[in-house]
């Protein structure tokens, strides 16, 4: 019997309040409005922002709220207006929407949609549009997808179709980590054909950095992390070195100018820590290295020297990427089905839902790289 | 008679300590070794970088000094291994090298020069060779250059063979203030045709940096200055906007993104002040605004905020606007010669080396856009 038009009981994982355990409940999920495509979610990622959402970012605003925006989905129905979805369709949510429309979508110069920012609400959630309700309260939609949840309700501005021969408990770590980490090294760096290049941080991200200047020919990467637990795994993904800043006495970028010549072509940092950034940014080569910022946190600046910039380095951010993402989300699982692009070796558990405590328990610790979680059945 | 292979005994204006008038002395120009250009300098203008040694930077080993690099003069002899410069050549002395042998100078990436930093010597000048003595004493050439001096002696690497009809009280300006703000817009920012700007700080630097976006095609120039005597001088030289922050109760880059819809496409700096190098950034558009630190301080770091660099914008340095210096500042003599670039306009006073101390007043107090002073007669 068909959903379509109704109501959807379902469960999730819900985030009532900052610091605490998710709590896994019966809501409701409203049926698509406008524009809107209800999906099936069939799998999801759980991704260092969630982490950061429910123990640093903390806003005030922000809870409660169904968290997860690294899953793939199946179309269940769509509202009026949308006719680039059908349902059976599958489909991967996008927490930076792609509205082809704005000046930011117009212009060859950036990946960033001007109504993302808008929408995705990470100061305060209180304005946001959510379908979901959970005894009675409204539950907000975490940047706009919410994964952790049977069924959810998105903009059609902010979901990617794919090749339905896909599978979904893989490539739904296309919808964030591997895009953000791979296209920050490709798109934002640029990196060269024979370049040296170091990543800081190997948790998905960096990995996926990592294997993102492997398949832009550079021939040296360098991978950084104080946990050695993650050198293998860069190296199965291309690294050439490992390096762990706590073997040394100097400063890292001192360790990295001195295997280098002088620092890497590019850096990618793939922490969230301001400190790491700015080791990242001196140990790229004056002249003409590129650094770019992968990581997030709002807590505190980057301090950076003025004459690091002006020797001729630069610092760039970079979110999803720097892919559009409507477009090269499917691109991306395209490279996946055509065995360009490694996926399968990020996975290193797969759950279901009802344990997402326990998978935050395994990346708060440093224990996974990746944790699929399958949410409904396909 | 001829003084090559001989000391010249001239008159100079001597930096003997930091925080003190320059006292104009007779210095020994000792002849020039292998590679080696000796110049007779016949006008200099004052640069910020002067006053930041004098009375910021003030390196515990950067004094006794003569000040000067954006000078210009006659060659008056040559050492051995000097083939590219005769005696009577015009010239213009460069505070960054250009080798053409080294991998930076070899690479199209960058403008700076291997050798460059070593030669410049800004931490310490202990182990600089020098041509220059006074009162038996060694004294440093300030970044490799000192043009407050009748004579002085430079590598060939940095030096610059110019127009024979170049009159040197004008161009002289180009060994430094000029190439620095106008390349900052045109090389290092790449300012596109119809794109909106901003340049922070209305000094030599800041005012080239206007010419600069004018050149490149700007629609709209937004001239920014505490000091709004600036402002009619900016007009000239290719500002649309002046906007003095102190006429606003809300952050500039708060007023300057009300004025464009968000952000302007390309922002310089050229003040050297970190928290002007911040507003400078944050007033840049997100998604592909592009920021350029021209300004020089090593006193305090910039504080940045990674999601403004994530929100698409690019921080960078420039370094003598991006010219290669050998290679660009004939072509930037060319271009005046030619009545493409403005420099009558920058030079509101003109005076003699022994004025050097009233010239540094006036700047001090910014009463002056570049003063140019007469050195040897030609």
């Amino acid at each position: 019997m068909s959903t379509a038009g109704k109501v959807i009981k379902c469960k999730a994982a819900v985030a009532w309040e900052p610091n605490k355990p998710l709590v896994i409940e019966e809501i409701e999920v409203a049926p698509p409005e406008a524009n809107e495509v209800r999906i099936k979610i069939v799998a999801t990622g759980l991704c260092h922002t969630e982490l950061y959402h429910l123990y640093e970012g903390m806003p005030k605003d922000g809870f409660p709220t169904v968290l997860g925006h690294e899953g793939a989905g199946i179309v269940e129905s769509v509202g009026p207006g949308v006719t680039e979805f059908q349902p059976g369709d599958k489909v991967i949510p996008l927490s930076i929407s792609q509205c082809k429309e704005c000046r930011f979508c117009k212009s060859p110069k950036t990946n960033q949609c001007e109504l993302a920012w808008k929408r995705v609400c990470l100061e305060t959630m209180k304005g946001m549009e959510t379908r979901f309700t959970c005894k009675g309260k409204k539950i907000f939609q975490f940047i706009g997808t919410s994964t952790f949840s049977e069924y959810t309700v998105i903009n059609k501005i902010a979901v990617a179709k794919i090749d339905p021969a896909a599978p979904l408990d893989k490539v739904c770590l296309i919808g964030c980590g591997i895009c953000t980490g791979y296209g920050a090294a490709v798109n934002t760096a640029k990196v060269e054909p024979g370049s040296t290049c170091a990543v800081f941080g190997l948790g998905a991200v960096g990995l996926a950095a990592v294997m993102g200047c492997k398949a832009a020919g550079a021939k040296r990467i360098i991978a950084v992390d104080i946990n050695p637990e993650k050198a293998d795994k860069a190296k199965v993904l291309g690294a050439t070195d490992y390096v762990n800043p706590k073997d040394h006495n100097k400063p890292i970028h001192e360790v990295l100018a001195e295997m280098t010549n002088g620092g890497v072509d590019f850096s990618v940092e793939c922490v969230g820590r301001v400190d790491v950034m700015r080791s990242a940014l001196e140990s790229c080569l004056p002249a003409w290295g590129v650094c770019v910022i992968v990581g997030w946190t709002k807590k505190f600046d980057v301090p950076i020297r003025p004459p690091d910039l002006i020797a001729g380095r630069t610092l760039k951010g970079s979110l999803f990427g720097g892919f559009r993402s409507k477009d090269g989300v499917p691109q991306m699982v395209k490279a996946y089905m055509d065995k360009k692009l490694q996926l399968d070796e990020f996975i290193t558990h797969n759950m279901t839902l009802d344990q997402v405590n326990d998978a935050i328990e395994l990346m708060k610790h440093g224990k996974c790289v990746r944790v699929v979680m399958s949410v409904s059945p396909q």
